[in-house]
């Protein structure tokens, strides 16, 4: 069967992307699958990019959005209040912040995660009245020029055709980095009155840099960061729109840290169902917006409201978290036992369930890219992040079955051996069910 | 019955606005009709900001949602090839392009329209290569950085908390600006070797400014405008967000000067639905673009390309337009014979089924925002805009049948009578069956 | 006699200009005339672009300046208490202020024009709190970043590198723009809230546009102007550096308007001598520097001050203004009677002894050209101004002998004629004397 | 005798600063001292912050000035050629530039360091095609906003009103600093691609942060920053204005080093005798300036040159610069044998005849001043720099006898010990005979 993918190239701009690593016309999804036109099945480790962490159309969630559009219930709402949001909030604070002891408030954004970044330094600049914003070398927070400003992605910038200013990047520990006391290197330019450096009104990090590469901040930098910024009066923002909704193990990424961000930004798996969202949480005495000060049409969508609301569900009570855990382990344990031993240059690193595989030392990202092609070949859906994009991003909806995530894994390893990457042995076709369906 | 509100003072930030104006608990929406929890309904005059130009819920559109949905088909799909997409390009060249002999090519934008604004200039900063953009002054673009540095307002700007550059504001044909020559005015700029003003790479304009007061361009001054940027090799950019997708009478509001911008912004309605998504038409020669330059997890928004498909049939066959033309009709009538007799300062501007009655002259801004209310308390929503939100803007779904429509209008025409503007005679509530469901 | 030029041709940059409009090796220099190396001499109608209202090497002011040397008084003082500055200091207050009922404070900044424009801009802005400036088409203020911003200038602009923000551009009234009401506009862009233009700090302006052509302001337009920052709280810079200390008329451009401006910044002939000096006056209460907040080595710069005070003596008494008046008399007329009919399409324009023959019509910057090298080549110095070079700026010393002004101008005269401006007649060699000296 | 200062304090902005340091009014100076107008005499170890190498009025110049005055030689010429300005340019190449086998093209800017600053930034800006620059914390290099883009230091920046941007800050080796790796710091940020931080045009550099605090950088590390800069394609831009022209003991203060910058930048003693003059070297393939792209009113001040040439001169031979050792000699000794002991904690840095004393750990800035001010009373001038004003900054002219260079050291101890920092003994009365002339 050909595909038929004309009229993509004919119509749809060149600026298309994930299309290219993944030539597929996509039909359906569900749970961990995904289904293609020409009849194949891919396990995702993708996930939408880190919005699908409870899979593809989980049916809990399938079936109040069903119900709620055959209802001719209220769809689009601006900032109206409304039944759905009204009951999605309610759920968020019993669900997501009591039991955490957050007292957040909450500003729904326009669904976009660069819109609701937009959004937190907005507010931060105006609570502290500093243009500058200090962000991290690798991080990644969007693309709209307020966000593209804090995003350190070379190319990414070029493509803006000004200048971004209002944001200084500062040593996030890796690489050279990791060498040199990266907390200690901010404080000094804070406390240095020659610095050229102004104050900033607020740090922006991610607690594991999922597109930078999969870097996972250490615990106690973590809690450095945050006592510096409390020291110094200055706003921490935690963008956990890739690493939130559970994807490091716990609701927010930073819990693992005991921290409490001033701010914090989630977007992508918080609908629950891949429907656009976003969110800026702000601790409750910091909400010094006027009405209307940052606004967009589509700031309320009530299809996300209930997809997410039935997707906090699987916060009640400890099993969902359990089995990240779980799966945890297992990826873990087989990245040590599988993947290190085939050639130790290769870096591994990773929390709950984002993981990367780091090609940079053996092969790089033509490496990588070859590897991730040979992947989707054999029926698994992975993408590469990070600098040269030499990492092998493992992504998986968080609830994944066990066999489907072993399979997943067994098919990396099979596709870095069949690049290359191999103490001795060939690799062989080791899905030939899914990559011949 | 109480409205139970508690939850969003309580949780939800205070930038929250338009539940300000239109104080109650929505539930449902059908047509033009808005349902309460309080069991009111409400014509809609608003149309979620010009998102819902079918109206609520359309049962066509609804029919290949809830199929769409109970299917599995793929929910969350960045910019992977799927059978949705492939259907609505298909059908948007078909339907929009071919018939209008447009040959533009298609960027999803994250799905709101400020990302789309973001991407337009993005790309035509890299098309031309010079960092300029000239905007309108009254303009409205959006509130990320890159497309509040095009948008007028003051007090949206202030909330930037970082200058505001790269962006020219130009007079637009209205107030004082409009009693001088606004296109000799920017050709007199740009061809002064020392303006100060450098050329820039586009030119960003709306053909009737909304959020501005319901501006409407002439449309030779939008022909001179075409050719200005034509002359002087400067891209025009269309943002046709609010007023495209029909509002003004045709598909793209720049129909009626017959011009061809180089980038059309859409949003907004071109879901059908009220579903979030964006999108940058391109002339096929522009696309320039290189993989992943711009990006953005939810730009492909699958359930709003199934809407924004079965959306495009109402495009099929001259009716639904002749509808619109049918509808302003009877509204630049009811406004000439009803409203302007009952104070000659009233100002009405507009098109199609955009229209602006404005108070600036006759009780300003307070003024608006009392028969507003009392639109509000009589069963109408309808939302101010304009400086100092002194224009009560018509905005009903265009297919909005005759009888609401009329009912509608005779409810402002009692609002301003009940608001003091009148030549004698006493406001009579006019719409008690709504008004006391 | 062969010159040598050799040295600058390899050593010096190539960005050095007025050599090559006057390929000369200049010697010395005293009142109007100009002595070169070749044994020729010039009459000086450029007065080194303003900074020797006086002419060269007035004896008074040498004498001044011998005598100090020799006594080796203190040259180099940064801000230091100096008796050469108390001395400055009290003439100028005495001679210069007082008479004017004019409350200023001093501030000597570093010792060039771009400097002074610096530092007033910087003042300005932190007195208001507002990082906006406006500043005008044709405008010129200096090529260090801040003025530079505030410079109109194409291809100066372009050298910046970098984008130049923080100043907006209004229209001057000159070409199209004298066609439109410029403070109506200005005022109309401040009263709209959605202008997009936020309110500056200052509005900065010369009263007579030097660089830009030699565009006078009317007076009535200075005086609404003034008014009009009156009335929003904006404050007023005159920029004076070219057409200050009497090249207008009066010792100050803005006299004659009758407004008082809350900054005015001197340079060039401020020193009398062509020494540099620079200086920012500010009204008594606008005088919120804190110490060292703007500074620089040289701006103590004591042969200036020595100099400056010596040149203050021309103010004593009206005997130095009235001759100024003598002196535009006999231009105003010469142009009128001499130049004006030998093309209608020729402009003049000018005030005190600052004139334009703009050639914009009759031949553009080629003409211009050709017709300034005719003059040098026949012993007058003159350069070009304005918008592609295409005015013949006359800017003689205030105190040139009549006979050598008359002469000056029969050699534009001839020039215009020589380069084939004439009505019928052929230039004839109006200056054998000097051409041949 | 009562000082008369009325008149600074009625008409001279608070903006005046080392006349706050220093109250005493001015009159002559010779040599290494300084008088005023009650009678004192001091010596100077300030030099006009670096602008008087030679002293003040130096015979042998003072004598080209007082003849080139007298015979009424041309004084303001802009950039025109003039015999004064090509005889500088024949003895700079002749004295300077050959004998060091480089071969600069010289610019001459508007007269002040920060002049040159801003001409060598855009150059670079302009030659690499983009619009980052390096600066390093710590470096001082001018208050117009181009330069002071490049300043660190955190009240003068702030006074800018106005965001600074294009400069990207770069750690200097010291404090905190010292203890990393800065040059591997800086490669770390070009490499990574994911930075944030785009690679610049020119890295800006001082040799020795005089401001900063009399920081110098190691050889070995100016060495490595040359190296990065031409793996990178980076132009290295040197700031010698405070400590070019002999201050560190060879004419140019990268001499020690043995790298060749692709431009330097000469300003305060170039002119030998305190007056106005900078310029920019560059190498003379980078000279791509167009004609007028950077000018200035005041760029060609021929006092200056002829001053300038006649300084020359002392370069002529071995010996000056062996004067410099020998003093440098001096100094290092009295400070490691009668300064360091008073304090162990008291850090002493320096070089050539710029030395610090950092008080930084013993009393900080208050102590500095208290020092400072015990010297002035004691009849020696000397100024405070660094972070906090905690470092009392020698700075001798070069030529300084040693007599006077002595005495001013123990004018320097006294006053420590009189500020209470010592091993046990009290201060005495050193300078009895300066102090109560």
């Amino acid at each position: 069967m050909v595909m038929n993918t004309e009229i993509f190239e004919h119509l749809e701009s060149n600026v298309r992307s994930y299309c290219r690593s993944f030539p597929e016309v996509f039909t359906k999804g569900k749970g961990s699958l995904l289904f293609s036109e020409s009849g194949r099945t891919y396990i995702d480790f993708f996930s939408g990019a880190g919005s699908l962490n409870y899979g593809h159309n989980p049916d809990p969630i399938k079936a109040c959005l069903v119900e709620y559009l055959i209802s001719d219930s209220i769809i689009h709402g601006l900032d109206f209040y409304t039944v759905a949001k009204r009951a999605f909030l309610e759920d968020f604070e019993q669900i997501i912040l009591r039991p955490r002891k957050l007292d957040y408030k909450i500003q729904f954004c326009g669904p976009t995660g660069t819109n609701a970044v937009e959004a937190a330094l907005k507010l931060a600049r105006k609570i502290k009245g500093r243009p500058g914003i200090f962000a991290f070398m690798g991080g990644y927070h969007g693309m709209s020029l307020g966000s593209l400003a804090a995003t350190g992605n070379k190319g990414q910038r070029a493509a803006a055709g000004v200048p971004l200013s209002g944001v200084t990047f500062m040593p996030f520990p890796f690489g050279f980095m990791e060498g040199i006391d990266s907390i200690g290197y901010i404080e000094a330019v804070l406390n240095d009155t020659s610095s050229g450096i102004e104050k900033p009104s607020a740090i922006l990090f991610e607690s594991v840099q999922a597109e930078g590469g999969v870097i996972v901040a250490p615990t106690a930098w973590l809690q450095r960061l945050a006592d510096l910024c409390r020291r110094h009066d200055i706003l921490l923002i935690c963008d956990d729109i890739q690493v939130g909704c559970g994807r490091t193990g716990t609701f927010f990424s930073f819990e693992r840290a005991g921290c409490v961000p001033d701010l914090v930004i989630l977007s992508k798996s918080i609908s629950g169902y891949g429907l656009p969202l976003s969110m800026v949480l702000m601790k409750r005495e910091l909400d010094i917006w006027k009405p209307a000060e940052h606004n967009g049409t589509f700031r309320g969508n009530q299809l996300a409201f209930v997809a997410g609301r039935a997707a906090l569900r699987y916060w009640q009570g400890g099993e969902f978290a359990a089995g990240i855990l779980e799966r945890q382990e297992f990826v873990e344990n087989f990245l040590n036992r599988n993947i290190i031993p085939l050639d130790e240059k290769i870096q591994i690193r990773g929390l709950g369930l984002i993981w990367g595989i780091d090609l940079c030392d053996c092969g790089g990202g033509e490496t990588a890219r070859l590897a991730a092609r040979h992947c989707f070949q054999n029926g698994l859906m992975i993408e590469r992040s990070g600098r040269e994009d030499t990492v092998l991003k493992i992504l998986p909806p968080l609830n994944i079955p066990l066999a489907e995530l072993e399979q997943g894994c067994l098919t990396i390893q099979g596709a870095l051996q069949a690049v290359g990457i191999s103490p001795g042995q060939q690799a062989t076709n080791l899905n030939p069910v899914l990559a011949q369906a």
